[in-house]
């Protein structure tokens, strides 16, 4: 009989392959004395060339399939692996001790991990110790001649499955050949699962012990929908996912019908299905997946990706590239939310015992005015060429929005009387994602063009819980009856005041939250594009007026987060 | 003319006194090469000696103000002090560099903080690093011959101006000669806010900058209810001044009266006034300010004040003895409140991002239920002694309450079996402090015998602002309308089923927050002890109809927090 593996379906879809472990082989070893200290050298030097060989391939890898920023990681592996001063210290321990080169090359790493590790007040060089110990894994690797498992280097359909799957890790995974992907840790929203569902491969996270269940070369069937795997299934099981895998992708071919159909409900009603972006480069998938409008450009990736904030022309550029690429239809772009988990290496923000609950985002912009003025320069001049819309992140009061109003208007006044062309019809929005500004969306609604929702910190506000929290993830309910009520007032007091509400999180694509959000009266999902089709598929089926009574009844009736997904469940597949 | 400092009114009441300025003197020096290292090991061994004597001194002060708790962070002080491997090594860099006792005690005393924070895996370790820098400090001032300035050896009346008040700091503080705090740092819950109430001494908080406006000798006015300082007043002023000096005293007497009396409105509604306390010696507090009942007893110090877990009996002993002496009125024990900013010496908690978000009070309980089940039993125990509430922290959802509510219910089936005697009326409650409990509360009030609304906790996630952080505590806005309605909405849920709503946050004893808490029906109002007298007397001001619709006002009417203050003190001031 098959071996059964549950955990939380993060990604879509069903993947048959033999297994892949992508776990770390046993890397110990024994410290040793050696006569010949020039062979251990060599053996360092050879080592080092093979590992360099390794990453650069690597890289390639990477770059072709997630472009520039994965590839550089790289970079930074390869400049540590051939750093002069490291290499010196390794071959003088060598000879000074005459220890083989893997007991050499573990104590120089150490000390180096340490001395970086030890810099407390610069978080980039503490974050090069990770380079320093990854480097130094692979190196060692190679003497001991047990290589890491490398993704890069499959040739043939595999299921991946591994403890985590970090940012390095994914960057090396090729569509063609990883089937599926099976995951100890990681809840829906971790960044294993976000990747996954970017990549479009089926994959389960948080199954708590796959990897010690499973072995290389075991069978095995991933059904990403429904968080099920099989380990070497029976022929009839075998024969049964291979037709559920048939039927899925001839819903996917379906799907791409919808890319340029409206997104409308059965009884004919229309919502907007729109795009979240964290870069221009995005906007292929927003267009193969016929968004019809970017919900949410994130504009942390400016300030980011960068060593230095970003001039006035470089943001305009990158705003004007996508408000020209949608040649008429609404984006949305936010005003920097960085500070929370997103920190900068130029610019080091004060550290805080609670970064979810401290300086961040419109907060930041509000205190420092010459870098938030700058950006709404630069999107007040990107607003001539399209159809734009401003959304301040992290409002909580109404003297924060109007604060952050005013400097817009003034910012807008000057350029005007400069003679630089804006777009005449620029609206003005703002995130629902702090709990007072959702109990007070009555009066917010009167002073914002539209709203937008960003379920992942609400959700984490609401209840309490840090999303990122392992110990505390089974509070992140979304189906809370308490929170539907919540996004219901909000939904309400904004169409009272002919406010837009737009969601803008996880939530917007899931598919037991879609119908009760119809049902709310919720106008805009915004998702990753990848959900689109799916998402305006499911809508076409759903019925309003019953996702109201539906919406409604679990408000009333459920206790629990559990309760509405079961009556959601009982309602669509009925 | 006076220079004027204004901050945030942290006690009550109006000090005159000269300035004592509680800034640490310049302890930079040269290093320089000694001749004679022997005479300079004696000038470390004298200034050493002095020390001792003066850090002896200090915890007499603090055995004496304060309890055995404050006290022993002294003794601390003290093995560091005559640490022998630390004298040694100051002893021998003296020998060996043949520099000054000052140049040698700094490198060690480096030396060893650094070697103590490194220990990234012990947070009691690392915390020693703080006690090294302190006592180094100490010796240092003795050898420069600039002395600290002590409060402990103050003789005549002061007012205290300092840029932050720090544990160690409030412990040496003398009652019958500080007459006033003015400091730079902190807001109304503050650590230096807390104490200046504690002590009943007029404090103003978060002036920013008085540390640098005023001098040792000025003279200075301190109006702690209004958070408005005079230096250098004239002698209009001063007398204005010593006139409502006065009438504050003659107020006070007054209030004095009320401590036998019960709680009631102007218009002859009854409300309980209750306080909130940490350990048993607390209860003097209670006797003396006529609460009448515990609100909130905290069992945390339980926990924190050990180097293990606390038994049963232990425990039983201490709810017993509170119970006991409250004889027959009612006392509400919440069960433990650790993680969050509570940690334990002996027992690791995992290290967290937003520990505020995080693995804390109930979440620990329902996880680590060997823990929860022996406080359970200690408070049944304890139950057969008076009038006890029982009250689950940081409930986020029904599943938890019930969840809770159940090991309740096995442990007091197990103990009534085995035929120990418990009370027959324990109330059950739970702490409305997260946004989702406050929004489900008409579910919740079915479920339990009482809410009490913890408003440090609700304000912070409700905002989503850490209230330690000083750069979001102007997002700590008590009266806010949105803040208002919830409570409305917590109150009317828990009336409709008969479940009585208590608030024990700092709120509950605010003087803007008072009127309108009566207004919206709150039915307890649990503080610190000093704060119940001026409560009452303020009750006895307030009509409950007028209460009620300028609460609606406030909801109805105001957009920001500011402008409901100003509301209710145009309307109290009528």
């Amino acid at each position: 009989m098959a071996t059964k593996i549950s955990g939380i379906a993060a990604s879509d879809g069903i993947g048959i392959a033999k297994v892949y472990m992508l776990t770390d082989p046993d890397l110990s070893f024994d410290a040793t004395t050696v006569q010949d200290t020039e062979a251990e050298k060599k053996r360092y030097d050879d080592a080092r060339a093979v590992t360099e060989k390794e990453l650069n391939l690597i890289r390639a890898k990477a770059l072709e399939n997630f472009g520039q920023d994965e590839a550089e990681i790289f970079d930074a592996h390869l400049a540590m692996l051939s750093d002069p001063e490291f290499i010196k210290q390794v071959q003088s321990v060598i000879d000074q001790q005459s220890c083989n080169a893997e007991q050499a090359l573990q104590s120089v790493a150490k000390q180096f991990a340490d001395t970086l590790r030890a810099m407390t007040d610069n978080a980039y060089m503490q974050e090069r110790a990770t380079d320093v110990e990854d480097v130094t894994k692979r190196v060692l690797s190679h003497l001991l001649d047990r290589p890491l498992p490398n993704l890069a280097l499959i040739q043939e359909p595999v299921i991946v499955v591994s403890h985590d799957l970090t940012p390095s890790v994914t960057a090396q995974i090729n569509k063609q050949f990883v089937k599926g992907i099976l995951v100890d840790l990681g809840g829906r929203t971790s960044h294993s699962a976000i990747m996954s569902r970017t990549l479009e491969i089926p994959a389960i996270v948080g199954t708590e012990t796959v990897t010690k269940t499973v072995k290389n070369g075991d069978m095995a069937i991933v059904d990403g929908s429904n968080g099920v795997g099989l380990i070497n299934p029976s022929d009839a099981e075998l024969a049964d996912y291979q037709q559920r895998q048939a039927d899925f992708s001839a819903q996917q071919e379906a799907l791409k019908q919808l890319k340029t159909q409206a997104s409308v409900s059965a009884d004919g009603q229309h919502f907007t299905v729109a795009a979240n972006i964290g870069t221009p480069k995005d906007m292929d998938g927003v267009t193969n997946f016929g968004a019809e409008a970017i919900g949410l450009f994130r504009t942390e990736f400016l300030y980011m990706d960068s060593d230095q904030l970003p001039t006035e022309d470089q943001q305009f550029e990158a705003y004007k590239t996508v408000v020209q690429q949608m040649n008429g239809k609404p984006v949305v772009i936010r005003t920097m939310d960085i500070g929370g988990d997103k920190n900068l290496s130029y610019w080091k923000l004060p550290k805080e015992m609670n970064p979810f609950l401290g300086y961040r985002a419109i907060r930041i912009s509000l205190d420092r005015q010459d870098i938030f003025r700058t950006q709404l320069r630069a999107l007040l001049r990107a607003s001539a060429y399209g159809k734009l819309g401003i959304m301040f992140p992290m409002i909580a009061t109404l003297e924060e929005l109007r604060q952050a109003k005013a400097i817009f208007n003034e910012e807008k006044t000057k350029l005007v009387e400069a003679g630089v062309k804006v777009g005449d019809d620029i609206q003005l929005g703002m995130m629902i994602e702090i709990p007072n500004s959702a109990l007070f969306a009555d009066r917010f609604a009167k002073e914002v063009d539209f709203f937008s929702i960003g379920t992942n910190d609400l959700i984490q506000y609401t209840f309490a819980a840090d999303r990122g929290n392992e110990r505390v993830s089974y509070l992140y309910q979304p189906y809370h009856p308490a929170l539907l009520r919540l996004i219901k007032h909000v939904i309400d007091c904004a169409h009272r005041e002919g406010t837009t509400v737009a969601m803008c999180g996880e939530m917007a694509g899931d598919k037991i939250a879609v119908p009760l959000l119809m049902g709310l009266g919720l106008d805009e999902f915004s998702m990753s594009a990848t959900s689109i089709l799916r998402t305006r598929g499911l809508m076409k089926t759903i019925d309003t007026k019953q996702a109201a009574a539906l919406a409604q009844k679990a408000i009333d009736t459920c206790d629990t987060c559990d309760e509405v997904k079961q009556l959601v469940e009982g309602a669509t597949k009925a």
